[in-house]
């Protein structure tokens, strides 16, 4: 009995594990971009059916956990409010040292209103630089205005 | 008597509004990204002697202030762990939803390790679009990987 | 010296008990609605120019004062993650006990996706009840749907 | 062996997504509005013994399971004290943005005392928006005075 | 300049040692019990004129402060979630160690719903015992029933 | 193998929904009153083996269950600090709203000190009222005064 | 103007500085323990008009600040839940991996009840040890059990 | 399998129930005192081979179990920060109201420094008194000096 | 089905215990440190095949959980955020005690910047002593400065 | 008037800014390691009257402020339980990241006990390295044993 999505996930990163699949694999098989998938498989979006039954089948699911998939999840990957692991904490650093200076900026151009943490899209790339390969992270959010009413 | 350099933060938001300046305006003065700029008048940075001097003329500080700016701060701009503002917390939200995600696609590029937030570079523009303007975020760090020993 | 809003939503408590304002009032005259109008004083929202100078010379606010009212402040108005007040927790307990309900309803109806906060708007009237009169809070934000990219 | 009622809203979770049922549906069944429903299933509020039993059969639970439909649960649906799940999150941010100006309008209003939580009934609908459908929520609770003794 | 009820209840306070009232005479000078009473000085209840009129007197408080009195209050008067004082701890240890008892009681007489914490009153007596007196509180609320709708 | 109360706790509770037992029924079979039996099946308090003999029959419970009931168990019924049941939150908040007052009280009444939490007995009654029934809850505690030493 | 027992507590600190004095001192001239006279002193304990005076007089107190020593304070002398003086910290310590012994070996004694923490007294001296000195504390509260009603 | 010492603290207390061992009994098996060796059944503290052995079988705990007796655990007795049981609260309870005093008056004794929690015994006895006996707490630990370097 | 990697790190700690082995032990047959190595068996670093292999058959676990000893895991050690467990406090405790000396240090040397916890390595030593033998700990990281762009 | 130590750690901040001293200037003049004397100078430990004489002299203290100096600090540099500036937070993250690393190590080499942070001394050093300089720590606690009793 399946209750909830984090049964899928789990199932699908011991899949993952014992089949030695890649996410650029599996972002591939259902023509998604390699981000979309990776946090669709991790239990944070929602699938439709034709993509669900790509992902199962690649990662072995029965029927219920493909159901599942196309289910709108609870959201949110981290165990705990700060992140512990490292490669996560420096996310959350990255928040707390430029989030003031983030604030500033978009409203300085924007005036007041938000970056969409919906609809929004990301890439992440390997940028290569002499002095040590780099991490090139790409965010896109549309401009939310607060308006008066 | 100033003893912290959150004290000079405020005295520099309030001469910001009193001028009227923009954060541009203090980025071109100085020669520096308006990020950096940013980060740094909001006391996340340490400024030479000759930044300190400009920032303490545009904002009318006094020797003791400009003095505080040369100092490495205690870092983290944010009231409490998680966010309560709309602008940050979306912030915060991608780091939720999408924490996991980035981790396995940058393990799965580089290896374990991490992206940097001191050898790190960050680019907000906006992304002029048909169906509402987008904030775009470009964010760089060098991947640092873990060794054995 | 001003440093942050938090001071000018004091002040014009201050104000507004020393002079028995209504925030009705206040918000006829600046032309919006009573929830805007309240949120924009209490330091949630960013006002005009003009508006700000209305509700300067209504509270008594000096230009420093007025001036901060035009700048995008840091949002919240809680002093703890869950509220003490009797009735903002009553609202924070409709969050917790109808939280997942509305969640459902709303994915049921519209897919994935969310309910803006900042494409929104609230309207907060006394419904006449032979039983005991009622609070008539409507909500309506903008659905924001999730896509895959 | 149940030994609590989120025992039985997996139970039901589960259900739903492998027999593909609507709230709207079980709404239906039992005669009451697609919120309370809702609710209900999510192991908010109490049914009664008829209630119970439509349900049960809509989800194919065992007696047990029906009888624990019959008890007043311990209530609230979200894991943490601060919701993560972007949907849930935005209600909560709502709460903290617009909490004191709701406290302050009921107050104009109705002089000290609460809207109820528990006399207390919703509706959400969609609104049809040429800029895009909105979410249309409605809240309904009874007014209770605080008074002297 | 007051700009929150918290300054209002220090002045009453220092008032208070300074003058040697007690509760039970400020209580008969306002003609309400002394449990109202005493949660109304320490900023829990709102005065109405006449009332706050008369503990403005009593502890030669100035017009503004006798106005903040009038006002509907932030409540809530413990510094932290779990008190640290022993004895307002003890009462937080009785609804740790009975909470769910009563809760389980409370159904048992009354069906789904809740004791109202608004339309409550308190009384606290003395309870001569040969074994050492005792604390007699007696709290009566409104049975508040949750309804299908 | 049973290792803690709370699991013997859960096979009452299982027991009590399959066999329609009521509260007030236990409390009658071992000659206690209705606020402790319940607290004691809760897992609050400590059974006698007589006690737990009658307890143990009436909820089908095996030896070892029994035996537990007779072991002082580790007290505290509530999953978190700040309970989100709504009836259990009003005792909270009574506690949170109304704990000041009570100290004061005391206080003045007995001097320092507190109303003990362990030498203590409760009694919760229906009280009818034309304008609603109300729950009648009465708490009788020790005070134990600090002493000098 | 005085408002709370913490603004008393530390104008004896700041005075105990800059006279020099030593708790046994002010032990002596009050005439109780030094446990009992620096835990009053620190805002733990209330005194009786005798006491406050000869506090007051060695402190150099004023009038005001004498009265407030003989009203009952709001306790708790820790600044964060879990402290975070190493010295404070050992005392956590010991209740962290000793309380669960402690639980035992007091019911294994007793029977179910507690140690009270009000009917209480301590006592701190030297143990001289050729392999280093101790501090040596004597802890005495008195057993109150638990009893059916 | 067993993989961490609170699996055998469950064993042994599980089996405690079952034989109705006391703890006086354990200690006089291994010859240490009831302090220590209640600690170390309650997965505080590391047995010799020949002390697991006595345990193992007064408990009936099978070989695995009886390995991981020696295996210095990972210590902390307590579900919470801030314990919810009534008899451990008033040992947090006294950290808190006398952790400063105890600071203080070691601090006058020794000078800066510690009472170890490691170089540490304790003594728990009945004290007869015709007042109710009470509980007698003696402990003794190392005082450590911080020194310069 | 394993679905992470704690799951391995308890397999692992379990046939510790059984085969009475020891992390030097472990070390020395895969040829890295003993600091290196123990972090990686307690689930903090990623083996590569080869070192997974061997730690696999030292450990007798199956194929399954040497593929997951070669994915970066989610890091972090503590079940809490403030550890309880004695020896890893006081490595806590250091860093809250002289973190603001290694702060003012290593700016006083290098500048603004960090040392890393990626590029870093550790030995831990037993330093003989007469007074009582000493733990030895040297840390390594590289320094990385913050740079303006 | 001072009240606690961390008014005198805010003047020292406050003059070494203004006079731009070092801290190994600082430890040169009262002959102590630059690790103690920043920690001193910090609020982190007890000087002597000869130093706080130096101290006070370099830094312009007044004669309460190094009064102050010589009286035990309420130890703990940290404004939050997690600290969130980056260098200081990487530190956090060794202990998160490698504290059962260090526990098991300690324990294999020593037994069960602890490595002391009060008999401690500490050694920061640059250490060259072609591939970018490094941050050199050395830690050395007297390891204690627990012992049975």
């Amino acid at each position: 009995m399946i209750s909830n999505r984090e049964q899928v996930t789990a199932m699908i990163l011991t899949a993952k594990v014992r089949k030695a699949l890649k996410w650029s694999q599996v972002a591939d098989a259902i023509g998604q971009s390699k981000e979309w998938t990776t946090a669709a498989c991790l239990g944070q979006m929602t699938l439709t059916k034709a993509q669900a039954d790509v992902v199962g089948e690649l990662f072995d699911l029965n029927d219920e956990a493909t159901a599942w998939l196309q289910i709108a999840p609870y959201k949110g990957s981290l165990p705990t409010a700060v992140p512990t692991d490292p490669l996560i904490y420096r996310l959350y650093e990255l928040v707390n040292v430029y989030g003031s200076t983030i604030k500033e900026l978009i409203h300085e151009e924007f005036g007041d209103g938000i970056m969409s943490a919906i609809d929004f899209s990301m890439d992440i790339q390997r940028e290569e630089d002499p002095k040590g390969d780099r991490v090139h992270m790409v965010m896109s959010g549309k401009f939310l205005p607060y308006k008066t009413y």
